[in-house]
């Protein structure tokens, strides 16, 4: 079964957003067991509506649409796609209940015209009832083939996406397994990578693809398979994935599905029974952030300070003035003692710690733009390293971000 | 000019990464005055190139592809794109230099066969010069219609469309004007909006275009317009700008031009001289993040507490025990004591602080998931306001993060 999703909205078409809304539904298609072989994004107009949806139907079995289902004039998706599909509007009385709930519940005043015509569908259509919206989900069928439109509204269409449209391509068809392992690296280029696994790689069977995913340092290697026997597939794929680990096992990180580094982290710290805790100057309290976008974080994260300002990190964090001065606020100097102290002040066993100049201009101290000083502090050791991140500001934080959550992953690994 | 983006990489297709730099691309296309029409996403494979050059083609005239260029064999763009063209790879001497010297310079190895074949390149097309990286862009010329290709990481791809293609774009096309002006507005939904401003949208000259951009508590109202006069242009939607404005006056907040609502602040507090600190518990370090997301936050942002765990709120942030136990953590008690105190721990004139329940299960507090508090402090007054953000982790801390950038710079425009 081949899919496409179709993002529809004037606003990223001119970059005004990022299309988040089709990851998200290529995603969970795929794991569903179907190929999402191509995604458009298109204007919110009649034409191009209507021309992607024709073009789409002669290439692919299942459309998602998503967007321009609003109450207002610049919504275009419903009455296009009903006319289309030669259907006409009907009033659909439980979502104008629906409505008329929301808006008594949630805006006191009662419904217009305008929200009173989001209760028109077409009556060949069936009707997705969005329980957290105004604009319902309507799924068409068409020489065997299916049309679904979703709001674009991304909480409205996931769950819409999760609990109708899912459940029902499941009952409808019989789906294959699609199975991805992806194989973390750090350390080598991925040319050097390829030139190491080559023969792994040229004596792959045809089922079985090898991608190569560079970024920042680290190279991912993606092992994607898909067959009707799941087991199959996942026995054969098992076996590649352990000849792979074999040849990079130097370099190996782990595999993304344990989730990224801070999940890995995280649950290397429970099983320990250890705590942590940050204190971050230019990372911003980014290091923080993604420590705690893993749920259930609070059992192992205690706390951040970020101190921005020198004046802040002498303070709170209570680095002493004589510090800053001798060393300057960008040195491996006060970045231990960030550590240290913040480890003292949350009581937690670990404790990371980072301060640098990421531009665009010399901050409080003399150090190049790029200069960083990651610190870690333990209950057996505290040190910084230094390191240059280059001149772009976005980049030196992130490579930063990454840096500080490796360096305390190998330290909590060798504790 | 109608352009479109073509990105390349099966990642993209299965949801493994979000597709940022079709919107980068986007957005820069139409501040030059090109008009992105469509954008796609194709897998890795010869045929998916060929098929959407060849339909794109046939539509547009300029079509920027991103990725697909690395040295690996999953890497397919630039031979499908030269046979494409009926071209073939000649050695690139300059480009072989620069690759030899990425390698002497970071790796240390000589380079390997497979580095080397990215210094072939089609001998028609014109050659990207790319300083980030080992694979250059490319410039295709067929029948009066252009076909550039860039390398996907956007480090790389970014530098290039900046300094390559937008000039080479401008010095080859006479562009029009493309303005696009977006109101902010809150607290109105945005059905309300469009009866409000019925008369004024369908009085609205065919070449100026209204859009309805809702989300979270906010609607956002675009005008775009374009034309060859750019003075006309900008008169043209000035007049109707200052017209919208007047008939949301009540809910207006501001242009999106200026900046996102942290700019905006952010701008308040230099003007004023005053400076803001943050104390959160499950916003998890998220405020300071968007304060210090804005270039030049350090004049006026002292720093931040990210105090997770119930303790940390005791201990660092010095909340005493009995207000905790006699309110619950999760309190307007426990939210402006951590607001007074984190103000009197920076030396900042205000202060913001967050404390509540975010899911998915209850914390250390009997509060229900989704009920929160921010407090603000300041010279003259500290208090605490109580919200139900609804039962979604990531909303609840997205809804929450808005609130607190609202109340704050409410409270400091009334200052």
């Amino acid at each position: 079964m081949k899919a496409e999703v179709i993002t529809i909205g004037d606003e990223i078409l001119i970059g005004q957003i990022v299309d988040t809304n089709s990851a998200f539904i290529a995603e969970l298609l795929n794991k569903a067991g179907v190929l999402v072989h191509r995604k458009s994004t298109i204007p919110d107009e009649e034409e191009a509506i209507e021309d992607a949806v024709d073009t789409g139907l002669k290439r692919s079995d299942l459309l998602i649409l998503t967007g321009g289902l609003g109450p207002t004039r610049d919504d275009k998706t419903k009455e296009t796609l009903t006319t289309f599909f030669g259907d006409k509007l009907l009033l659909n009385q439980r979502v104008l209940d629906h409505i008329e709930n929301l808006f008594r519940k949630y805006i006191g005043t009662p419904i217009s015209e305008m929200n009173r015509r989001q209760a028109y569908l077409p009556s060949k259509a069936r009707i997705l009832f969005n329980p957290n919206g105004t604009a319902p989900g309507m799924w068409f069928e068409h020489g065997g083939k299916i049309v679904v439109s979703l709001p674009g509204v991304p909480f409205e269409m996931k769950h819409l996406l999760r609990e109708e449209v899912l459940p029902a391509i499941r009952d409808q068809f019989e789906l294959p397994f699609i199975l991805h392992r992806t194989l973390i690296t750090f350390g080598l280029g991925e040319s050097a990578i390829a030139e190491r696994i080559e023969s792994f790689e040229t004596s792959l069977p045809s089922e079985i693809k090898l991608a190569y995913l560079p970024s920042l340092g680290r190279v991912r290697l993606r092992l994607s398979s898909m067959g009707d026997d799941r087991q199959e597939v996942e026995q054969k794929m098992q076996k590649k994935v352990e000849e792979l680990r074999e040849l990079v096992s130097d370099i190996y990180y782990g595999e993304e599905s344990e989730g990224g580094l801070e999940a890995r982290l995280g649950n290397r710290l429970k099983e320990r029974g250890l705590s942590l805790a940050t204190a971050e100057s230019f990372t911003g309290g980014q290091i923080a952030r993604q420590i705690i976008s893993t749920p259930g974080a609070s059992a192992y994260f205690k706390g951040s300070v970020v101190a921005y300002a020198t004046e802040a990190k002498i303070r709170v964090l209570e680095v002493p003035t004589e510090l800053v001065e001798h060393y300057s606020v960008v040195s491996e100097e006060v970045a231990v003692a960030m550590a240290k102290n913040i480890r003292a002040m949350m009581q937690s066993d670990f404790a990371i710690a980072t301060t640098g100049n990421a531009g665009p201009e010399k901050g409080d101290s003399e150090e190049e733009v790029g200069q960083v000083f990651i610190a870690i502090s333990g209950p057996e050791r505290s040190y910084a390293t230094a390191y240059q991140m280059g001149k772009n500001r976005e980049r030196i934080t992130q490579k930063s971000v990454n840096k500080a959550l490796e360096m305390i992953y190998q330290e909590i690994l060798n504790f």
